[in-house]
């Protein structure tokens, strides 16, 4: 695990310096990580970056260079450094497990520690889980879009750098991906690899025949074909030849993929021509600038696709390109905290988030309870982290896969159309009076410290 | 230099082993890296990226693991994953230098090598010079929103995941940003870092006073204060406090942070606040949620901020969230190569860019010319690689950021506005030739082979 724990906003460093001086550091201070809002059309979140996010809060230490480098700053005090030698995290996590689908403004991951390690983790937690629930999320809106096609994710290109294709195409395989065209990923992570050919491989052959012959020489079994650099329907009928020589060979043509144009239609008509040809089991794939309002639209307009490959907007989540992760203190030894201005309302106290379901074990909502507040339903949020130590392995990703899946499958069948209704969670009775008792008590507008408030529920 | 090689999709490697078995891997091919259009409303690009590309091209190697793990996919014959072990970069490169102003539609690299090196280089360029590009133009649009207002990157907790934070945080500074909140930016880059407190630190204490003092008694020189904790202006005249305390102390508040609310009319009572208190040096800083859009409109409404904390939308781009950069065969052995279709024309043959200045040095507009064509202009493009070799030092981050932001003041005066004109190039005589016959020749729609056309120019 590599070394994260300078990736953090100075001001957390200041303000851990800060409450160092004041010898508040270690009160012990609990912060819930949530989505404060969904994105336009989207129906649930899909939490991911949380076996990152542990493993990074687990193997926190400031090396030498890193406490030489502040030194440098001449901003802190050796007294403060000395402290930053030995600093590691000692709290707990508590979250929901990897590719769980959650609430938006409904915590999904929670930290108790001392003020300040607890401070520390809010920057690279929020850049982790924010980014690859985002994936994950945006992802599992293509799949749906794209029902029984299969998505592959070629965003590699247009990712924000390494990290987020890498990252991503992890995200996006737990939010049902089927593969990726990006090698690294699927040698770091074991997920399926997905690839053909460009247009300039086509241009670099006298003919079009001539070069999808010179690939299915190379890779005879089930060779996928790129059929519209000069003409789809040329390109169809050219890829019928080949198919046709392959039968002779014993083999298959495996997919041809259509890049341009109005896909819909294109797709019906080379559908007819491989048909046509007997080559009834080829499969046909689209790219182009792919997201899922496009999917949906072919697929209600009768495509007759078979896979969609996927880039730039499901890697970027264009044009959302961030969620609306916070973390954000909402309990302390003085008390709950609670924020009440409009649109950025915390829920304060140590919670526990329970998922109702019903005869059918189908989800219907989740209930946001105090945390020994007795509810119906199934609690979401696992111990994670204790005195700083990882209680589980690290999942393996196709585990993981699935129980995404099988969990997107229970929620509501209208949260997972492509302009979506929105799942969500309900305060809890003993939460409620809290809240309520508070918004009558302080204006709005208000961000409030509060002393205990009377034995939680 | 970490090995990315892997970093590439799949379909660069089943072309290059196709290439192989057809003998054609080692055919000198030329393709451009171009953006293909401006984003709404921006008027031109700063190049970056440029020199982690070329670090990225040198550098390619296949690692014995890397090649065990290709073989394990079934897809490959022995002949080609024998020539991967010793594969590398032979070819030359040429580019502008990182943090060039340059216009859409216009190569802003450019690879020439054996066939199979400069296809497998194509994903990873493009991944890093789009992200690199896009962050650096969007700061410069930011930066020219802000005038004299200094603007600081805040944007790794929503950033796309590590690389995108400090990637972007270093194409942020090239773009003008005079800092960054990212610690790990700032040691790895050299970057001046800045931050201060966020809400929690002054909800930590019993009144906002007592937290402003315990972080003025940690950091007396010049602190920043964040005051809308509560209310903007009971938070202003508790900074006026402080202020004057350290005054006592032979020390200056540096400035106040404003983080919500209608940032022009706080801004300006919170000036009135400080300038009766005698503090009339004390800066005031605005974020929340701002862009160029935001920025711009604060100035005309005469809000007195002095720098501007700006971070998903400048970290992400968002809405642009990706550009449109593509990388395309243009000449190989066999002659020039175009593509016609429209929207996505392409401009063939080996090409220089000629910058035109008018009688004062700034510019007017680019001409692209065939590589050996005489045009007036300064050439852009220079030899960064040949042989496979890098032929100079990466450049230092500051003399880049410095050449970066006088090359943008010469830019004509309207393609730096918020709603820009568009910068750009215009093909050269001995290029239209070529292009007008190829154009007559062809339909449109059609991307074209063609034998090598007679002489060039």
């Amino acid at each position: 695990m590599e070394n994260r724990t300078l990736l953090t906003d100075l001001y957390q460093l200041t303000m851990m310096a800060a409450y160092h001086e004041s010898g508040k550091q270690d009160d012990i201070a609990t912060f819930d990580l949530f989505i404060r809002k969904y994105p336009e059309d989207w129906g649930y979140l899909i939490a991911a970056g949380i076996e990152d996010a542990v493993d990074y809060a687990t193997n926190i230490s400031f090396s030498e260079d890193d406490i030489s480098y502040l030194r440098d700053q001449g901003l802190f005090k050796d007294s403060f450094l000395d402290y930053l030698k030995d600093f590691k995290f000692h709290g707990e996590i508590t979250a929901v497990p990897e590719g769980t689908p959650v609430a938006a403004n409904t915590p999904l991951l929670r930290v108790t520690a001392p003020r300040s390690e607890a401070q520390l983790l809010e920057t690279m937690l929020l850049n982790t889980v924010n980014f690859q629930t985002m994936i994950a999320s945006k992802t599992s809106r293509v799949v749906n879009a794209a029902g029984l096609g299969k998505v592959v994710d070629f965003g590699l290109r247009r990712a924000q750098e390494k990290d987020a294709a890498m990252k991503g195409a992890r995200a996006a395989y737990i939010g049902g991906a089927a593969a990726t065209s990006n090698v690294a990923a699927g040698k770091e992570y074991g997920i399926p690899i997905s690839g053909t050919m460009a247009h300039s491989f086509i241009m670099s052959f006298p003919t079009e025949l001539e070069a999808f012959r010179a690939y299915a020489d190379t890779f005879p079994d089930s060779p996928t074909l790129l059929i519209d650099t000069y003409d789809n329907i040329e390109g169809a009928k050219n890829a019928a030849i080949i198919g046709k020589e392959l039968i002779e060979k014993g083999k298959r043509l495996g997919a041809v993929r259509l890049d341009s144009g109005d896909l819909t239609e294109i797709s019906k008509d080379v559908r007819r021509i491989l048909d046509e040809n007997d080559l009834g089991y080829v499969r046909i794939v689209a790219s182009s600038d792919l997201n899922e309002y496009k999917i949906d639209e072919m697929k209600r307009k009768g495509a007759k696709v078979n896979g969609f490959g996927v880039g730039t907007e499901m890697i970027t989540a264009k044009p959302t390109a961030a969620i609306s992760g916070v973390y954000k203190l909402v309990e302390d030894e003085a008390g709950h905290k609670i924020k009440l201005a409009p649109g950025k309302k915390t829920y304060p106290g140590k919670k526990q988030v329970y998922r109702v379901a019903d005869e059918n074990g189908n989800y219907t909502h989740d209930i946001l309870a105090l945390e020994n507040e007795p509810s119906e339903g199934t609690p979401l949020l696992q111990p994670m982290v204790s005195d700083g130590q990882r209680l589980f392995q690290r999942r393996n990703l196709e585990d993981i896969r699935e129980y995404s899946l099988k969990s997107v499958r229970k929620l509501p069948q209208k949260t997972r159309e492509t302009r979506a209704k929105r799942y969500i969670s309900v305060p809890s009775k003993g939460l409620q009076k809290i809240v309520d008792a508070l918004t009558h008590k302080y204006t709005p507008e208000t961000e409030i410290f509060l002393k205990t408030y009377a034995g939680g529920a």
